[in-house]
């Protein structure tokens, strides 16, 4: 933020401007507790809507609640879609159904479907009863589509013109006025039957002079999507072709919505969320975590924990099988948590490389057999190097040739192992219709664990005991 | 894709709708070993470069270099960006720098920037000297700014007019065919030195009749950002504010380049890769891995390896320190991997949350307190279950009392620290500008391994022998 004069010249705004500001949200939440609803209400009156749902996140559930009542007048609706779960709840209830109902009617069809599919089947009878008609239609439609699919995500708003119309014509009917989206990139060209035949962009319409036909400007990368299609494939055709929109056809291939790009990037940033959080072992629905109680958050990290006690019991297990070997060498256990912590480490390097090439699809059935083949050779080289490495401190640090001769094939058998199944649990387990991002960390430690226990235990009691 | 007949309408495609198909993958495989050229051009002709890029990819380096001289004649410069980095290499050596040379003087300006970037300082130099002065000096310009910046990101061709102008001039000039960019979703609106006094959506123009003027049709949210400003940053804002472009100020203020929503798209996306990748130890360099050379690929993965030995002879010394207690009770042994792995997974879990709401800015000094003492009271109340949990499981496996308060005491501990861990070491590394994802996992294994293995083996060697 170089020049604050260019700055100044457009938005000036009460807070930071990239980001709010935690001197302002500790000066709203002082004036909240003073009662000086006045002087809240000019801080926050610009505030963009974005700006607006992180302070309420930010506030605490107290300072929420009153921040709702000094609004509730002027409450902007599109607030709604940006706010965590946690908070939305809260939103809603200091609103009141009544109010939140009428905010919700406000809101374009996809954003409206979007925070309606938030909510209980009880909170969204109680709000539906008191939407007018059509907008409760429209949710009641969204809301039919699997969540995950094209139709859950498409704006039912968007600019269609006959393919027989002028760049003339598409011009005066969008200057007439029309129910036309808030916003839009693109305008679809249909044939008599409402079918699209292809999608011109802004910029192409309005470098084009006005008796040129619509039909001649398509663009010819452009194919519809079906409304069942999943977001993710949605999502990757968009980001492959460097779209602004998409068409959505239903089964008789009639367009019946769009997709715009700034719904894609919400689909990418949190589908990439949700690889992080679940390779991590987090549930998903805990995407916007830090504004949930402790209580469910706790309740929401313990399957997997269980599922991983499970397998450490397994693991534990396995060097259970040589008790007796530890107890004639205790060297045995002091060196286990290298044999672990490597074996756990180069897979997990292998295991989250493969989930994000599943996850973009440079990974497929076209190239699975040399993507194995090279991660099996780098988990054999780093083998070697690391077999050699932890060989030579182990033979110094317990002056005993057989204990790193144990410990050394151990190691190279680990991280060859390691590396391959870093690639193959993931790729079967999407092959098998799991989401390997979920599970892939469950399997992979404890095939590395079991393995690493198993062979570097196993060769020390042949060999040395 | 349920609906063929839509499809059929508008461009029919060799490949699958969507992404590459396999089998036509193969099929220009075999074509090109059987010296087919005529087909395969046939074929890859109407292919959109994202797909041509992707067949490059999928193609082995001696198929890649046959497709290359097929069709080199008409090659689109578009490919380029969309390769992998070392796919590039390749494609760039088949094509020779004259030709690679020419290909990138066609591209925008951010993609030639990009390409370039990439190049060794020999390969840039070599390719400079054959591409005309203009498109030269503007790649070396972008290349002047800083990797992550925003003048690095930035497309220098933009629509820009002066404030008195009306609708309908700005429409005359569009159509004029001045030297506009390719595609655009906005028009910025100067100041007689050129300073952007805001934007105007192309969706807003159309809708605006002919005589009103473009100073009165502004977006108010809309803020320049400054070269220098990190891309992050920048992404941030166009996602938080749904915009489609944001205008690019020098130190002046004056507006010299666009940074538009498809770039954005591409930030975030590398963004979370790189912290998916970074949190599993994968570098940064190797994010396009599945091309990399297995050698390369061992060699970029085994810093991490070794970080991770060291960390884990540091468990291990911990281990050694008792290894008196475990010569008397190997079952001590038997038990470690349970503490390591439980301690472990609690503090990735918290980690991983911690690393995603720092990216997305839900997690800074306004609530750093909050959201520590939450997980604090979250790490406890699971220490609490498995504690318990495991201490039942450990008194009827090895029918000891006290063995089971010792490991159930260590639990508790354990997962306490590590879900404090898993909030402070990535809140503190980037308070002191490290990256949390990066260095994060190292620093959280150590803490919960060390602070795990001390409190079992210690209680146990204190109450127990």
């Amino acid at each position: 933020m170089s020049d604050s004069v260019a700055h100044r010249q457009l938005a000036p705004e009460p807070e930071e401007a990239f980001g709010l500001d935690a001197a302002f949200v500790d000066e709203i939440a002082a004036l909240l507790r003073a009662d000086n609803r006045v002087r809240v209400k000019e801080l926050v009156t610009d505030l963009h809507y974005a700006d607006m749902a992180d302070l309420l996140e930010r506030l605490d559930s107290q300072d929420r609640q009153l921040l709702i009542e000094t609004v509730r007048d002027n409450f902007n609706a599109d607030v709604l879609p940006e706010l965590a779960e946690a908070v939305r709840d809260q939103v809603m209830e200091a609103l009141g159904f009544e109010d939140f109902a009428a905010a919700l009617s406000q809101l374009d069809s996809d954003d409206a479907v979007y925070v309606a599919s938030k909510l209980s089947a009880s909170e969204r009878e109680q709000i539906a009863a008191r939407m007018p008609q059509e907008a409760r239609l429209s949710i009641e439609q969204g809301l039919a589509y699997g969540e995950n699919s094209a139709g859950r995500l498409m704006q039912r708003e968007f600019v269609a013109v006959p393919n027989y119309w002028t760049v003339g014509e598409t011009i005066d009917y969008m200057r007439s006025g029309q129910a036309l989206p808030e916003k839009f990139y693109a305008v679809f060209v249909v044939d008599p039957r409402n079918r699209p035949q292809g999608m011109v962009e802004l910029s192409r319409l309005l470098r084009a002079k006005r008796p040129e036909r619509m039909k001649d400007l398509f663009d010819q990368d452009v194919e519809p999507v079906a409304l069942d299609m999943d977001r993710e494939d949605v999502a990757f055709f968009v980001k492959q072709r460097n779209l602004v929109s998409v068409p959505v056809i239903d089964k008789s291939g009639r367009l019946v919505g769009q997709i715009t790009i700034d719904d894609i990037v919400d689909v990418i940033d949190e589908e990439a969320e949700d690889d992080i959080l679940k390779l991590a072992g987090v549930r998903n629905s805990e995407v916007s975590s830090l504004y949930n109680a402790i209580i469910s958050t706790a309740n929401s990290r313990f399957p997997w924990l269980a599922v991983n006690l499970a397998t450490a019991f397994l693991a534990s297990g396995v060097v259970g099988m040589f008790e007796h070997s530890i107890e004639k060498l205790a060297a045995l256990a002091v060196l286990l948590p290298i044999v672990a912590g490597m074996g756990g480490n180069a897979g997990t390097q292998t295991l989250a490389t493969a989930v994000r090439a599943l996850a973009t699809r440079e990974l497929d059935g076209s190239n699975a057999w040399r993507v194995m083949s090279r991660e099996l050779f780098v988990g054999m080289i780093n083998g070697l190097l690391f077999a050699a490495i932890v060989g030579v401190i182990a033979y110094f640090w317990f002056d005993d040739q057989l204990l790193a001769i144990a410990i050394a094939s151990a190691m190279f058998i680990t991280l060859t192992v390691a590396g391959l199944s870093g690639i193959v649990i993931p790729y079967a387990l999407q092959k098998f219709g799991a989401d390997p991002a979920a599970s892939g960390g469950v399997f992979l430690t404890t095939v590395t664990d079991v393995v690493g226990f198993f062979s570097f235990l196993g060769l020390a009691t042949l060999i040395l005991l």
